[in-house]
């Protein structure tokens, strides 16, 4: 190698996963598949990570899953309090109303996280580290084709997408032809992740369109540690002025970020129609955030963190995936106002959602059709996002209503898109269509415990130590589905009998798909109603073979303080009982009968691969 | 220094505190001291740190305290349950009760953590390395003296105390005069804590004598993983059979600890009255255990991770301290039972309160007088500790009552003992008497946040974005006084009046102590009792000085699920007020009358150093 200067050096490689993009939607499946050992490389053509500035904010649902609540509660801010302001009668703005942040009921944690993107990517660049995984950089991409033989991309051992990359950040309209440059690469990937941004090589390359519009709402964004009087910046706030609106988010350490909304005329260049970057810096944000909060004062910081200027656009891909073989993510396929925290939790759910399905077909267990449901649950989920961002914009980048201007934004207006939109601003309205993997024909066995959501949080009683457990925490995303069966009175002996009966149809239901063991691909959670007085633990870990820690009552805690009622927030009757099935990405896919679990048989075949025949059922 | 073999090669070095003994007592001691930038030094004549086994529980108020309890909830095992068994009429043992294990209504966190002793120390362990302190050892100590000099002791500047030490582990009554051996030290201290276990030799060396007397009652102790049909194994248990007593302390992954009483015969020697640890070894108490528990059976397990067996011996030294220079902590002063849990705990916290005091004295912020307070407070602690051990040792150790034998111990007598002294067991009663540091004259302005006892835990809101905090964590042992200020309403225009006039009043008070800034030596929270739909933080944290995250007010969160009436379960009349001085280890050192802030200053006087001249009060 050492004597072949100037000569093309072409490496070739397979891998399981290639992802490109390294950042919120990337990391989270590359951190997510690493986890799970599926062979992943992660590549990024930026040099660096991000150091500030960027997304921010993280919501109740994500704080919930994925495993980053630990680490996210010590280094982020906490958003609890909404404040919005408005003009005020004796001339600038005036306190209208505080509410909670986050009004969700069923939130877990009931306020938002907020902390620089960098920090929340170095939780997972720090994870996939001590897994032996890190981003591949710079890195840049050249060319991309997916195989259009129907046999190979039927294989899923088959590697039919061709990535080719050079060394180094390089402006592609540049580029001269491959074989000048020094080093470059050929990646050969069965699945490939473009998690490359809005502006999307992956997107653009494979000519997936992205379908809508741009409006004409012109907004700057800067991060400062503030000095001022108003009394609330360390809320949320929305600013309806004369002179304007801003949102404050208040983040980790004494940090602010305002997003300050600008007339056309500062920032747009009257020739080209195009946002003027150089007639607007942090102290014209900064200017025109004291108008706004007048009679408020801000003093001039040393220095400014972070800042930027952005027109509102509103966005959809047409398509997520390409043959099932390449997808997109994350901002390459949603684009969207970044006031309502959405863009990084949209990111990071988009993968979060499609990490285990492509996990579950290359270890061999779920068939590739699997795949589908990716862009059939993101995409319409990125619709939802784009409806919603466009009436939040509209009404939040609109002129008050006073009484010279009736039709401007009454508080009544924009408080109600607050309110009606919680559930999904919080991530926990999240709502997934039937599919294959969500089948609500028998949601009336668990009334409460919707189908197609997230399972509710709901603190159940440890059976052997009385220990209280959040049920989320039992249903992490490692790949494989859960069952909680809610088996009634595991004291009453006629009962225990009849639960007997149902473990062994469990059993028998599941040992097609996992016949080295049912916990090597699910895991089940037995939920008594026994109470902790008198509840024998062994009754239930030995039929169901699990382990003791797993066997949950619903019962309160010994303080008496947290815990119970979980069958009555759920909607199951104890005396008919349920088999809930969750999903590895922790939302509910099914809920069975307790009297007929042929049903599980066939939610399970409908999408999972039989490893030995299939019992006479 | 290579040259010179067979020479004697002594170095000296001085050294602020030096700690003999690197068990729970001294590292609490020696992390405390590094995390206070105090020049210290801690050394062990073991040449390893402690594997398995030891000591294993963790009380309620030791998790509260420390910082310790992020690790500690990661990695340890929690108790809630504490289960009853007795002799049953069928023979053999039945379940009798199941009651909390933690019966104190205030604890915060409502559990024991169990977890053996060495990743316990590996939490001080990895803390002082990121400190750049680590155990010296192997390290024998070989003459201790302490200077008889007055104007040498009165400075406490000067290293009045020697003590030289051999490299290695050496059995002391077989060495040789010094200049024997090719290695040794001497070490000059301002400060020695002697906390080298129940054999200390700074205790035996400065003839400090231990009071009191061993008991017949022997005991056996196994860990193990158990393989058991016990349905309470993941309890901690009290099991009186007629085959003898048994407590099960179930422990982090599936382990469990098993006490087991022993017959004089199974284990003394019958010459020497010596437990004969040749004659029994693990096997032997798993058969004493099996008799114990039947019906349940016990597999043998393919190992036991560690074991030992213990005569019962209660003591106390006589003194705790010489000439308070020298002070003796943990096992080197008290010995009793381990099975109430409080071996550990009660080490750890004599050196926490032995901590501060140092730092404040070697800081030149506190008279040397204040050190007399460490025996003061912990030689009367332990004495009540070997007070409630005898009672519990004997009841416990007790035949229990049957018809036969009516004078055994009833599973009432027992469990009215384990009940009374839950404030103890859990370590939340610990209640100093007045001293110079505990001054109870103003009880009645928070009648129920008892002077002496630790402060009692509460949620508050904060002020500036309503995010909730536990009072505790804003009260860690950082070696600064704090005062909580009671403030009443301050959106209240004639009320913040009569607070600004409070602000520099407490100002005047502590400025004399701490010319540098207050906060340098003082730390004041504020809380108000106005609302969060009203509050400006900035009225009450300008008038203190203090940052924002600081101000706090009575009332609930967002949710309205936590915080509220603080006011009130503290005693504390809104439209009176209270100033709280809170001890750097968490403890009530006084009250202060909102209207009388002499007190307050009369109070520091009593101990601290003036550092400029006193205003006239």
């Amino acid at each position: 190698m050492g004597g072949k200067r100037n000569t093309s050096l072409i490496k070739e490689s397979n891998v399981d996963v290639l992802i490109i993009g390294a950042g919120p939607a990337g990391l989270m499946a590359a951190h997510a598949l690493a986890k799970s050992g599926v062979n992943v490389r992660i590549v990024d053509q930026r040099p660096d990570k991000v150091a500030a500035g960027q997304a921010d904010g993280i919501q109740p649902r994500t704080i919930e899953s994925y495993d980053l609540a630990e680490r996210l509660l010590r280094e982020g801010n906490q958003v609890h309090m909404a404040a919005f302001y408005n003009p005020s009668a004796s001339g600038g703005i005036a306190l209208t109303d505080r509410v909670r942040d986050v009004a969700a009921p069923s939130a877990r944690f009931p306020f938002e996280v907020t902390l620089h993107q960098g920090a929340i990517e170095a939780i997972f660049l720090d994870s996939m580290e001590s897994l032996g995984v890190k981003v591949c950089r710079p890195l840049t991409p050249t060319s991309i084709q997916v195989s259009e033989n129907d046999d190979q991309l039927k294989d899923v051992n088959s590697h039919p997408v061709r990535v080719s990359f050079i060394l180094g950040r390089v402006v592609l309209r540049n580029l001269s032809p491959l074989d000048d440059h020094e080093e470059s690469e050929i990646v050969h990937a069965k699945f490939v992740i473009g998690a490359d941004g809005a502006h999307s090589w992956v997107r653009k390359t494979l000519s997936l369109t992205l379908d809508g519009e741009q409006t004409t709402y012109i907004w700057g964004v800067v991060d400062m540690t503030p000095d001022t009087d108003f009394p609330d910046i360390r809320n949320r706030c929305a600013i309806h002025s004369n002179n304007g609106s801003c949102m404050i988010i208040p983040r980790e350490d004494d940090k602010v970020r305002l997003y300050v909304q600008l007339g056309d005329r500062d920032a747009v260049d009257e020739e080209s129609g195009r946002v003027d970057k150089s007639k607007i810096g942090p102290h014209e944000l900064l200017d025109a955030t004291r108008k706004i909060f007048y009679p408020y004062t801000f003093k001039t910081p040393e220095s400014f963190d972070w800042w930027t200027i952005y027109i509102i656009g509103q966005r959809v891909a047409s398509k997520f995936s390409v043959k099932d073989r390449v997808f997109i993510a994350g901002d390459a396929c949603h684009t969207h106002s970044p006031k309502a925290g959405q863009g990084m939790n949209a990111s990071m759910n988009d993968t979060h959602n499609l990490a285990w399905k492509l996990t579950q077909v290359l270890r061999g267990w779920a068939d590739i059709s699997l795949l589908q449901t990716y862009e059939l649950e993101r995409r319409k989920y990125a619709q939802d996002l784009i409806s919603f961002d466009r009436q939040f914009a509209k009404l939040f980048s609109g002129k008050p209503r006073t009484e010279e201007y009736m039709d401007g934004v009454s508080h009544e207006d924009f408080f109600k898109i607050f309110q009606t939109f919680s559930g999904f601003t919080s991530g926990i309205g999240i709502h997934y269509a039937p599919s294959l993997i969500t089948d609500s024909s028998y949601q009336a066995h668990a009334k409460k415990l919707i189908i197609g959501q997230r399972v509710l949080p709901q603190i159940f009683v440890r059976a052997a130590d009385s220990r209280p457990v959040e049920i989320q925490d039992l249903l992490p995303a490692d790949s494989r589905f859960k069952l909680i069966v809610f088996v009634g009175n595991s004291s009453d002996a006629t009962r225990r009998d009849r639960i007997r009966r149902l473990a062994e149809d469990i059993r028998d239901v599941l040992r097609p798909y996992s016949p080295d063991g049912i916990s090597a691909v699910f895991e089940i959670i037995p939920i008594s109603c026994a109470k902790k007085a008198d509840v024998r633990y062994n009754d239930l870990s030995k039929l169901f073979g699990c382990h003791w820690s797993k066997v949950l009552i619903d019962d309160t805690d010994v303080s008496g303080k947290q815990g119970g009622d979980g069958y009555s927030n759920y909607g199951v009757e104890p005396l008919v009982g349920a088999i809930i099935v969750v999903r590895p990405d922790g939302y509910v896919g099914m809920v069975a009968p307790f009297e007929n679990v042929k049903e599980l048989g066939a939610y399970f075949v409908g999408f999972m691969k039989v490893s030995t025949p299939l019992p006479n059922m």
